[in-house]
């Protein structure tokens, strides 16, 4: 019997960790591998041959690993390129040396294009008995082909839960406010999105809408004039029709030759005041908290992420398993429920997918009920944590072992 | 039977409600007063005569309440001034006419020299059946003679959290790199301390302790030298011997002539890059989230804020208790256990109780086992949170109404 390795790639979530512990438990219920490996630091320190052996993880350290946010294995920026045959060749290497069939590799965009790359380069050489996987996660929830990314719903919920609060809070004084709640999401506005699902917020700025300043500040105007309060949520990716980001325009020189990126709650906080559509703004930027924040994960989230791990493993027992990711696929009907399926990585690799600007109600004033509804199953539910002296109780990160 | 009246002021916390529903449920078990009104926007809002029913509210409401965030009643950060007695003769007044016996009057500082004032003047003018009850509340944990405040304990709880889950995803990749969390506190260190129950903050900067760059930026190298990383924990008032805060040095005139303040945690980062000794800092500004994200109440603290409102009541029975807060005094010995207590509100009122200097470790090396000894009783236990279609179930704010 051969082995397999798993690894994490790009940035972290909350429920990566569970797909990694899906992987692990569906071999310990049916041990096709030998050894299940931990690739370190992703394909980096994979090709540093950085590995832990994670076969016999006790049932309590995998609870554990399930709650516990962002990558365990580490992670890693680094892209394979197509150009590069050495690193290539040293991979399969590896997978040699360690008797490593199928490696599994956790990731967003560029893992999944990482997977197509290197299944295309074993077909291309020959080589028949080295499989590689993906496994999607992303906060972001831009990868096509599957209805959702494991990552998305925790970080939503989050999101929701934290408008829903500090909307409470900014509320308390009759004074003149506004308030704005900046999200992540380069390219895609589902971050933001999801903070409609809280049911407080005014204005959504996304993206995927090019933005007019104008028509947005007759929108803060009109909420103003109606209740002296206007909260607003506003994606990192924020753009006018030019392209130009709004947090770029805010973005100052500090004197000392670097840029100071000033975000673009802060953009959207300096047009009101200069506007005089309110005297008074606060901002809150979610920054890194919004994608590590497991005390708050989605049941439904983790639940999915560790399935889609085992599924992961239980279908690599078919021996043609390979260049493949395995997504979500929402059933038809009323109730919510999913079935996993596999799609080739090259359907996901090298393309983002969009929040449906059909979704995105006119003049900035939030999302329809059909994006509502795409949104509400996934942040159902929530897991018991389990703690440890008043904190959450995390695993220790296996790179740091 | 009189009726009595209860108010919120100042700047929200995650378990200011408690109080409200601890004051509201005692007088459902033992009905001293006939209406338990509540007062909307603090004195602001007494003195228009705005108020709502609570005497009434259900055991559903009630327990909805006590997990609500920020004030249900709204706030204000009006003063009364000891020289503007028209305000203090209409709020005898609207207390005449209502027939309230009783103000409990949850709050800070401000609060409590409020409380000290009526009390005062009441005194003055003879008047026996007009009384003033003080229950402290700040995230700041900064009030006098108490050995905590209400409030403190579940904004240290998500720090401490946060602070654990934004280092496992600053963790992940290999590179170098400073990770700033910056908290609230703006005379008091009490909440930028709390991150250092995390037990993985390397670097802690208190507004207590003045601010040596040069000490500083060499702790961060000797951190980047043995492990290329390092987590830094900032109060918004960190200051220089000065006085100067960092956050005012970053402070930029933005072209349009009114200044943004830049944040201590951003000045960090800014002198980071500028000395070399990293090339890479991330800025996380908890913001306004840190003090009503009450999905993470510590139990201790929501219990104990319950308990607080409940025991102010109890204590009103004594028709000669006035112009006194109800505090918490910590029991000797190994378990952690609390009494209440009453201290004359001018004990409280114009003082700050500051993080005691001799629990900072030196060169901002966090702190000592004193500190944690402290804080860490504080933030046990996680109530069960009431869901609503995944996201959180509160009372609609009683000023929304």
């Amino acid at each position: 019997m051969a082995n397999c390795l798993v690894a994490q790639s790009g940035g972290p979530t909350s429920v990566i960790n569970a797909t990694l512990a899906g992987v692990v438990k569906a071999n310990q219920l049916n041990p096709i591998y030998t050894t299940v490996y931990g690739g370190l630091n992703g394909i980096e320190g994979i090709l540093q041959e950085r590995m832990v052996d994670l076969t016999n993880m006790s049932e309590d350290e995998n609870r554990i690993l399930r709650q516990t946010p962002s990558s365990a294995l580490g992670s890693c920026r680094y892209k394979l390129k197509r150009t590069n045959i050495a690193d290539f060749e040293k991979l399969i290497q590896v997978m040699e040396k360690y008797d490593i069939e199928t490696l599994f590799y956790i990731g967003g965009n560029d893992s999944m294009d990482t997977v197509y790359a290197l299944s295309e380069y074993a077909e291309k050489k020959g080589i028949t008995n080295r499989r590689f996987v993906g496994c999607p996660k992303t906060v972001d929830n831009d990868l096509m082909v599957t209805d959702h990314c494991p990552g998305y719903a925790s970080a939503a919920k989050f999101i929701a839960t934290t408008a829903l609060q500090t909307w409470l809070d900014f509320n308390v004084y009759t004074r003149q406010e506004v308030f704005v709640l900046e999200t992540m999401g380069r390219d895609a506005g589902w971050l933001a999105a999801s903070a409609a699902l809280s049911g407080v917020v005014d204005l959504v700025v996304l993206p995927e809408i090019p933005f007019d300043k104008e028509v947005f500040l007759e929108e803060v105007r009109k909420s103003m004039a109606e209740k002296n309060k206007c909260y607003i949520v506003v994606s990192e990716g924020a753009r006018y029709a030019d392209g130009t980001y709004l947090a770029a325009a805010e973005a100052k020189n500090d004197g000392f030759g670097h840029a100071v990126l000033g975000g673009a709650a802060n953009a959207i906080r300096d047009m009101i005041l200069d506007s005089g559509a309110s005297s008074r703004v606060k901002v809150q930027d979610l920054s890194t908290a919004q994608r590590c924040h497991a005390t708050e994960q989605s049941l439904v989230d983790v639940e999915e992420s560790f399935k889609l791990g085992m599924s992961a493993h239980m279908r690599s027992m078919d021996k043609a398993f390979t260049g493949q990711m395995v997504g979500v696929k929402r059933k038809p009907g009323a109730d919510y429920d999913v079935e996993f399926f596999a799609t080739a990585a090259s359907n996901v690799a090298n393309h983002v997918k969009n929040f449906p600007v059909e979704w995105a109600l006119p003049n900035y004033r939030g999302v329809t009920q059909d994006a509502i509804d795409y949104m509400k199953p996934l942040i159902q539910g929530s897991p018991v944590v389990l703690m440890d002296g008043g904190l959450p109780a995390f695993v220790k990160p296996y790179y740091k072992r």
